[in-house]
Parts: structure tokens; sequence; C-alpha cells
């Protein structure tokens, strides 16, 4: 079970990891990414979301082992009263170390991350086909109220 | 219907005219927005979007007047060979200038300016109670493949 976990900024080093973690996610991801991890494609994008301090690349560790990651992005919005948002975006957790707890006290830190910036929304989208991390949201406080649409404009 | 319509970032200007388009919109925003479209939340809100240049505060203007606007965000993102993404967010359009194409005129804009910021992946979510609304995506070649999942951690 959850031994001892803190999660932290993720850095250039941990890029691969990271990567990884996505590409070992499931036949979802298997399709869609590069099979080289250091494609400098997911560089350029590191180097973006890591200048920006709206974003925060979550990594967590069990000890000194990555065990799980999330993207977050704290989005400021005139509805709700102009109300920010907190966005949560590639949310992985190391296979071997599923159904342990972990996704749950990743996302209960992303939420309290959002909280402390002033989030009143933390919103997400989770793909149809993934029915289980559905409950799994629901079973957190989250409400499937909307319609999550995509349009894929470039070539991936 | 379409005659001269132009779109341009919004300044503070014309924030309490976006207010009220939000307020305006239906059923949904009454219950959830200040009735006070210069309530300094707002102002708030505008000065955090308006300072970031992630952000584009659209207004869609027909001649002088503002018939419609949204809300679009630039987010980097590792997924999909670290492709950066496009959000939409607080589609309004002014009522008595409904269906006469103007949103499409708009959605049509936002995509091709986030195509030339890079963006490979538009997306939004959609309140289910807003039927035609899927419906209105779906034609502009949007697919409702994801799960819309919000949790409300603010007193709004």
């Amino acid at each position: 079970m959850i031994q001892n976990l803190t999660h932290r900024k993720a850095t250039l080093k941990d890029l691969a990891t990271i990567i990884g973690l996505i590409l070992e996610d499931d036949e979802l991801a298997q399709s869609r990414e590069s099979q080289n991890v250091y494609d400098p494609r997911y560089a350029d994008a590191f180097h973006h979301i890591n200048a920006d301090p709206n974003h925060y690349l979550m990594i967590v560790e069990d000890g000194a082992e990555i065990v799980a990651t999330c993207h977050l992005t704290v989005i400021p919005s005139l509805s709700f009263m102009g109300s920010t948002r907190l966005q949560i975006e590639e949310v992985r957790v190391r296979k071997k170390y599923r159904s342990r707890g972990i996704g749950e006290w990743m996302i209960k830190a992303a939420i309290d991350y959002g909280v402390e910036r002033g989030a009143k929304i933390v919103q997400l989208t989770a793909n149809k086909e993934r029915v289980r991390a559905h409950s799994f949201y629901e079973k957190l406080g989250f409400e499937a109220s909307h319609e999550g649409m995509k349009l894929y404009v470039g070539d991936i």
C-alpha cells in the first residue's frame, strides 16, 4: 500500500520516465505516441510547460522511485464569477503500482494544489473508452456533467 | 446573415459586454453568475487572462457591435508526441444574433488561431444539458469522445 508518497515539479531529467509512463499506459497511447522517449518533440513540449508558472508537471515518488505523474494547468476564467479552474491532464500511474491508492493520492494532491491557487473548479476529460477511470473520478467527487469534445487538426 | 465579421482581443472596456453575454446566455448561467457585470471578481479574472500570452479572449464584431465571444487557451502538452492543444471556453453568441452562422464563423476562426500557434488538438467541453451545442460542434468536426468531468471545490 501507500508508503511514503511525495510530489514535486518534474525536471528535464524526469522526462524520459514520464514519457515511458505515457507509453506504457494502454492501447490508446500505443497508437499515438513516438516509441522513442527521447523524441525531441517531447523535450520541446516539456520546456514550454516548465517555463510557464501556470503549469505544474507533477511527479509522484515513493521514496526515490517515480510511480505516477499528472499535468496541472491553472486557468483563469470569467464564468462562475471569475472562477479560476484547475485542469488535470496526462494522469498516469506506473502499471505495476496500480490499485494501491496512488492515483487517488495524486488526484487529491492535485485538488489541494488547485485550491491553494484559488481554483473553484477542477476539471478533466476522460476518454469514454476508459470506463474504469470514470468511476474512479466519480468516487473522488467529480461529475461527468459535460461532453468532452476533441477535434484533431494536425498530423497525429 | 453574416455581414462583416472580424475578431480581436478583448480589452477591459469590453468586459461588461462580455459578462452581459455570459449572463444572457441561458438558465445555466443565470443561477451561477453575479448579476452585476461590474463585479470586481470579473475584472480580476480579466486581468489574469489579459496578461497571459497563452490566452486570447476573443471578441467578434459585426461592424462596431460585439456579437459573440469565446476564451481561447493555448496549452502545451506531452501526449500525442508533445502536441499543443487549443482549449475553447465561454462560447457565447448574442441572443438576437443566433442562428445566423456567427457561432460557426467564430469557432472556425478559433481553430485557425490554434493552428497558427501549432495546436494539433482543439478541445472544449459542453454541458450535457446543452444538447443543441453537441450537434453544432459535431458538424464542425468535433467528436464527443470524452467525458467532461468537473469538481466544484469553492463557494460558487
